[in-house]
């Protein structure tokens, strides 16, 4: 099998770095072999190529079996125009690469529910996915700025087609099935058209589905009852924008962003993995970074990218005990408490010996 | 000074009713006087004239000074065809009477602390306002549904004129002046164009205000840091959608959506006053309503449209020493907990004894 590693920028390669260390260990353990290519990606990317995502990092991902990301930007290009934004590469390799699927697991971690701003009877059986829409709605649809007599005028179009909801909606049902069975379809559809069809489409795919429950929430709604019930959640299905919304405001729940793995999905078995966090460039390459996230999304890849769910299980198991062990990376430590730190390359390291 | 009393659906008549009695006390105490005209609006308004927002009601709006509103909408309208729906009549009246502006103050209430999902750590000093743009950006532009062959196409059009964000940022500017002196921008400058105008007219705005400090955060992270951190933000500002979602999320801080007042306005002092809560049509006409959102929201019309700063102080003083006394309607009751349970009715003659 074969992976693009694409490092991207900040703390990127020094959480990469574990998670590849880590797929070594996995390879030994379990016989399977893979086969490792890098390739650059966002700001880094920007200053040595001149662009997000060089044509070769695209060929290299359309090449492989599954990418893995760390994550790219940092202030030096917060103010490079939209196009050439570190950002742009993930929009793009998202397109290009047909990723309509972002699946979110948003889990607990024994030994940090004192580390969620939640109350622990609150985030208490949280266990939920958050599927979202990648390469539709708003974020793709046309964009213009002009100049009037009265001043500026800009515009985003919010823009869905039939099937591009279909198929990100059956996949929620397709994922619900192996869970508990309940599918919340969010949208704002008092207001939005776009919202309007979404639902007919959620209703239409849900006769397919006869043992799942839909359930259809307001996305204004849909964020207050995240903090307030989400052990009611099972897998929330939703368009790009609420998605990306909804999806970080339920990473709070496990207490940490540090903690949490994305895969992108399209058709097949192709998908990208990357933690949900960002670059975190105050802290990039102090050797702190936490890379519990990338190690996750590695287990990720291993389950929908390669099958190989014994391997994924047990990634994701070493990583659940090395915390559950009260190791902790600077992220995870609150004042005042005694827990023992680590770095990243020793957070890498307790995982390796975990597996083995 | 003319207030239109609009009790619309579900729980509105009976937490509107208990608003008035308490604006009735508020005229004996202060001696000002109030003259109340009443319409109807929502899915009442529907049963009884056809249409949300009859043509009677919109012209009463519009010779009073101001407008309270309870609530609308409930199941019974839930299958109607959009332009015919209860909440039409929100959108329809924001639009006419030029309310740009949705204020949503969020603050703690004393012997409430416990009531919240969060911790009371987290929530401790939480004192914010939701500056919400109102009759823009997606939910006013064009919207589309065709039928093609491979399915239905359907859209929205997020559009901002320059002069729109230009006065809701500077109404956030004005009100942080009289706060903590900090404005955050809410956008999604790193993909949408519309947000990256309203980025740099909120740059251009915060000039006027060498005092008032101006910070930009991307949606997504704002809907993490409003539960992570909550007490770090005093005023934030955003978009229609954006404000729609994170102001319902910030609701939760309070420990309960039952206690929250919002203020629409526009030019001028006019303003449109109603509770954060809908219509709750599952305990509709029981008597057990909570009123104290509405009873805020009149404290917010006193203080906006009429300047009556000293009523409005005394009458969300008085619910609050209500609440702090230890008196709860059902929704502010968890189960073990022995509070002095009171109904819709018996909260309002508290306060107007509080007041008195
Ligand atoms: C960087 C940005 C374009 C991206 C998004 O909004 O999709 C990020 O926030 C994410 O959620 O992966
Ligand atoms: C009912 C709906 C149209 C309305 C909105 O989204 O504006 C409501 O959610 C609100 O926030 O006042």
């Amino acid at each position: 099998k074969k992976v693009a590693v694409l490092p991207g920028d900040g703390i990127g390669p020094e959480i990469v770095e574990q998670a590849v260390r880590v797929l070594h260990q996995v390879e030994k353990k379990f016989g399977c072999s893979l086969e490792f290519s890098y390739g650059m990606i966002g700001g880094g990317a920007i200053d040595r190529a001149g662009t997000p995502l060089p044509d070769e990092t695209l060929q290299l991902c359309k090449q492989c079996d599954a990418v893995l990301l760390g994550a790219v930007g940092g202030p030096a290009w917060d103010h490079y125009p939209p196009e050439i934004r570190p950002e742009k590469a993930l929009l793009q390799l998202r397109k290009e690469l047909g990723l309509f699927s972002n699946l979110r697991p948003v889990m607990q971690f024994d030994g940090l529910e004192s580390s969620s701003a939640l109350r622990p009877e609150v985030i208490k059986d949280v266990d939920l996915v958050v599927v979202r829409e990648l390469t539709g709605g708003i974020y793709f649809g046309e964009k213009t700025r002009i100049n009037t007599p009265d001043g500026e005028v800009a515009s985003d179009l919010l823009i869905y087609h039939e099937y591009e909801v279909e198929r990100i909606v059956r996949q929620a049902f397709e994922i619900a099935e192996k869970r508990r069975k309940k599918v919340t379809s969010v949208d704002k559809a008092n207001v939005l058209e776009s919202s309007r069809l979404w639902r007919k489409v959620a209703e239409k795919v849900s006769q397919e589905y006869p043992d799942v429950t839909l359930e259809h929430m307001l996305v204004d709604n849909c964020a207050m009852q995240i903090v307030q019930r989400p052990s009611t959640f099972d897998v929330l299905v939703t368009e790009n924008m609420f998605g990306d919304i909804l999806s970080d405001e339920a990473a709070v729940l496990s207490g940490s962003i540090g903690l949490l793995p994305s895969a992108s999905l399209g058709r097949g078995t192709f998908g990208l993995y990357e933690p949900v966090h960002g670059s975190a460039p105050d802290i990039a390459g102090q050797g702190v970074a936490n890379p519990a996230a990338t190690l996750l999304s590695a287990a990720m890849m291993l389950r929908y990218s390669f099958g190989y769910h014994e391997a994924a299980n047990a990634v994701e198991e070493a990583v659940k005990q090395v915390i559950a062990k009260g190791f902790r990376t600077p992220d995870l430590i609150k004042e005042g408490q005694i827990k023992m730190a680590v770095d990243t390359e020793e957070f890498g390291a307790l995982v390796i010996k975990e597996i083995d």
